[in-house]
């Protein structure tokens, strides 16, 4: 499934229409880790890593070779309202920073070994500020929903999808708001450091947008709320999951995008772990309605993906024990 | 400081003359910190330990290019009262797995770009039952420190203590209590796998040790209740204290070695860090004593310094933000 779908309907369809992971690698990785030199459950989470991962790779003893980072940046319109502690051009001067390798996540990508890819778009057309309008209609959705589909490297064997745009956390708590209820002041947050009174704006931002656009299914919850970097995630963790590719996801914003697909279907995250819990407070709730345990719990709250980036290793060191360790057999050793 | 110290009082001196952190790297680096490009606080704990490895390497802009994970085997006396799931004959099979390249702790090591080194200590002589006597004289405990000591590499930048001895969660759950009182309940847990009656077993193991060898400092606890292994962690430990090599600690077994140094002098852990919280019931209680914050929670079990091993990604990725992201001046980039 390598063309991205022609519409909203098709992304529908798309989403109606995912296989599970393979039970057969499933049950391989089941008996090999039984026969490994270790305690039974002695490398807990790691244990349960290497199961999911074998699954989705389908594959009862894999490798962990390929892992691709995707950032999409966007302006958002309703960054004009004054939620956010940075000015919009930031965004365009983080593209730069991407592009030329000084931010965190390209230090972090190349720490775990992975392919790095950066995506603006249209920074200069931000999306309209939603508690005025649509964010984006359903062609620009659908643009970035393709733009996402497309940047997945078929041959990737693991995904992390990481964003930038200023006021971003303000279109994902709306999105929160929008799918899960609750008050405005549930979802909202400091991002990247607003005051109390720019806490206060954004509820109240939330709240109109909420109010404007209720109603719809998830992927109208994206086009109405969201901005296209956070469409563009979702594209690209659909198109992982037709191309067999697991996906860490990262923070607050990332898991906006993946509610929005989980909206359409509950099943439509399975191939995905939470990287880290970020310090984004709204976010351990966002995990819990997508019944996701994080990894990590660093305090991290800088988007970029880099909270996912970070639990690569924690995969890699997973995949690495499941895959490399001798059998009791193979070693010599008495089980218990 | 090259070599070990040739008595117990020069152990006790040598934990009496600690030096802190190198202050100018520790400015350095917050100077640095801040112009980052990224919010303040964004990475978050990932900035305290870039601060903290800065502090202990003099170098307000460090690299971490050479870790170190040294593993440790001993014999306990006190297996033979039954207090573990296996058979004490794995220790030397898991000994020769290590060697061969077979176990958890190789794969991670491999992962994280580790030099590894396994020490067997006298695993054809176990030590004393310590509800006997103690499990080591003062010779045999000097010894052990000393393998410790002498198996740290001074050009490493990072160093991993670990450890694999069957029987050696009671080992450490006496120390636990001794140091700490409380009721030997508190501080005993299933280790590799025990059941109730194990755990009782342990519970009562732990009681009548402690009540034979009460009294005496860190030192005494660590040769009348510990063993080999626990003894060269806590040599290890104290050698790359005064060589400037930062610590990861492991899990309950590798804490309750480095608490017998706590207990000697307070400061005597500075330069470590906990690399996870062990599913050992016991571990956060230790952890909590030494006043420690794991960075990592994923249900490991195993030893080996698997835990802290896994944690080295994650001190990688906060030098390689701190050291390799731009500046806001570099990249051009609007500051908050």
């Amino acid at each position: 499934m390598s063309q991205a779908p022609a519409s909203l309907d098709a992304y529908r369809d798309s989403l109606s229409a995912l296989e599970g992971p393979d039970q057969t690698a499933i049950a391989d990785a089941e008996a090999r880790n039984a026969q490994l030199t270790k305690p039974p459950a002695a490398l807990g989470r790691l244990e349960d890593l290497a199961r999911w991962y074998a699954g989705w790779r389908g594959d009862g003893r894999p490798a962990l070779s390929n892992p691709q980072v995707v950032v999409f940046a966007g302006n958002h319109g309703v960054a004009a309202r004054g939620v956010s502690a940075f000015p919009t051009e930031v965004t365009v001067q983080m593209v730069a920073n991407f592009e030329h390798g000084g931010a965190a996540i390209n230090q972090l990508s190349r720490q775990f070994g992975a392919r790095m890819d950066v995506h603006a778009l249209d920074l200069d057309r931000p999306t309209q500020d939603f508690t005025q309008a649509p964010a984006m209609d359903d062609a620009d959705v659908l643009t970035a929903l393709g733009t996402g589909w497309a940047a997945v490297d078929p041959a990737a064997d693991l995904l992390v999808t990481g964003e930038m745009g200023i006021g971003n956390t303000t279109s994902a708590a709306a999105i929160a708001h929008a799918l899960y209820g609750g008050a405005a002041e549930d979802w909202v947050g400091r991002g990247t450091g607003v005051d109390d009174a720019g806490l206060a704006l954004k509820a109240q931002v939330v709240r109109e947008g909420v109010a404007r656009h209720a109603g719809g299914d998830g992927l109208n919850t994206l086009a109405r709320l969201g901005g296209r970097e956070i469409a563009a995630m979702a594209g690209a963790i659909l198109r992982a999951r037709h191309e067999g590719i697991p996906v860490i996801l990262d923070g607050f914003i990332c898991c906006s995008a993946a509610a929005c697909l989980h909206a359409v279907n509950p099943a439509a995250l399975d191939h995905c772990v939470a990287g880290h819990v970020s310090a984004e407070s709204a976010h351990p709730a966002l995990l819990a309605q997508l019944g996701l345990t994080p990894l990590l719990s660093l305090g991290l709250r800088l988007g970029e993906g880099s909270g996912a980036a970070l639990a690569i290793g924690i995969l890699q060191g997973a995949i690495a024990c499941h895959s490399g360790m001798a059998t009791f057999a193979e070693a010599g050793v008495s089980g218990g």
